[in-house]
């Protein structure tokens, strides 16, 4: 798997083209499921219809996990039942900042709810962040570890300072580091976190970056809006 | 109770003499509780000392608590154990975010545990934003909902404009908004933590804006520091 988005804030040329859906925010469901909206006609998830009936030509198995996960049976999977159903390795529970980050992602209709088209995009955007996260996890600890974060970063095409990662490995890991131990390891759910939201982050600053020499002029408001936007 | 802390992009008044302990991030441990330091000695929270006998002086109430939510016994508790302990109003568990905000914020002695000492500042600090949010939950609805938010950073002095207060209360509800409904509200522990935010994303600006203008001039790698070192 190829994941490419490269900045540097030095740098001039223009780095679009190597943006790939899988770690896309916002474009990603469409991007990240090629077929999303031409197998199924739509009207699938809309209340008013059984939810136990699947779709005509829906993948059985995947109907059977969104109705699984749906477990009021409403037809749309809410950001509490999602939470209840999405576990890391180590069986804890997904943050309820990175469940509300997926579900703005794949909430394409705005319903507040995720229908069943809606999570076929956000189950495949899962598994290839599976893919993603076992591929940098080299000690195959079930966590990724500071360095191995940077590796993932660095072949993401972000050019960060070691200062720079070392704070988002501290922000991400599941606990502060201290003194006594190993350092703690970030778990599959933060490990999306966190790349969604240095990608996010250098997105903003590159739009506002019109010259592209790697400063950025901000008043008060741009920048508190900058922020409070990323995931 | 009043917390102030004001910032208007646009004023060139400076604001720091409003500060106060309750809403100030890392000063807070020691600002929060006035007698730390004063009341024991040190070395209580020792590994070396049994963790069963209270430290002389100690508030036999804040030790029973501690004692409880230390199960380990280990002297000092950990993040998973603080979080175990911490409950909002709802019965729901507090954020692994704002917990790690908190261990950031009390454990002084940098150990990675908060030992009793810290907990007394901890636990203070909690009582005392307890009393922030129910005189800001004006409905008793046991959430924060949009407008007391907009209303409790009014009244500690931020300067925000309609459309930030809209993304501060999508970022810090406990399910992203929808079509249907009412606005999901903010849990105690998210309104913490979206105020510790606001203030210290806000003194980050101020620091850069020397010249007080309301404007920041920043390069990429400042830009994604000042946002990642956010709690």
């Amino acid at each position: 798997m190829s994941v490419h988005s490269s900045y540097s804030g030095h740098s001039h040329h223009h780095h679009h083209r190597h943006h790939t859906p899988s770690v896309s925010y916002r474009e990603a469901p469409l991007a990240a499921t090629p077929s999303y909206g031409s197998g199924y006609s739509g009207g699938y998830v809309d209340r008013a219809i059984s939810p136990v009936a699947p779709p005509p030509g829906a993948d059985p198995q995947l109907w059977q996990w969104f109705s699984a996960v749906n477990a009021t049976h409403s037809g749309g999977i809410t950001v509490h039942e999602l939470q209840n159903a999405l576990v890391n390795g180590d069986w804890s529970k997904f943050d309820l900042d990175t469940v509300k980050m997926l579900m703005n992602m794949f909430d394409v209709d705005r319903s507040g709810t995720i229908g069943f088209n809606e999570f076929c995009g956000l189950w495949r955007y899962i598994q290839e962040w599976q893919g993603v996260f076992r591929h940098f996890d080299k000690d195959r600890s079930g966590s990724i570890e500071g360095y191995e974060l940077a590796e993932a970063l660095r072949s993401f095409g972000y050019n960060l300072s070691p200062s720079l990662l070392t704070l988002i490995e501290q922000k991400y890991a599941s606990a502060p580091m201290s003194g006594y131990g190993p350092p703690p390891g970030i778990t599959f759910d933060r490990f999306v976190r966190a790349c969604v939201v240095v990608k996010s982050l250098t997105e903003s600053f590159q739009r506002v970056d019109t010259d592209r020499d790697g400063w950025v002029q901000l008043s008060y408001d741009e920048f508190m809006k900058i922020v409070l936007s990323m995931p």
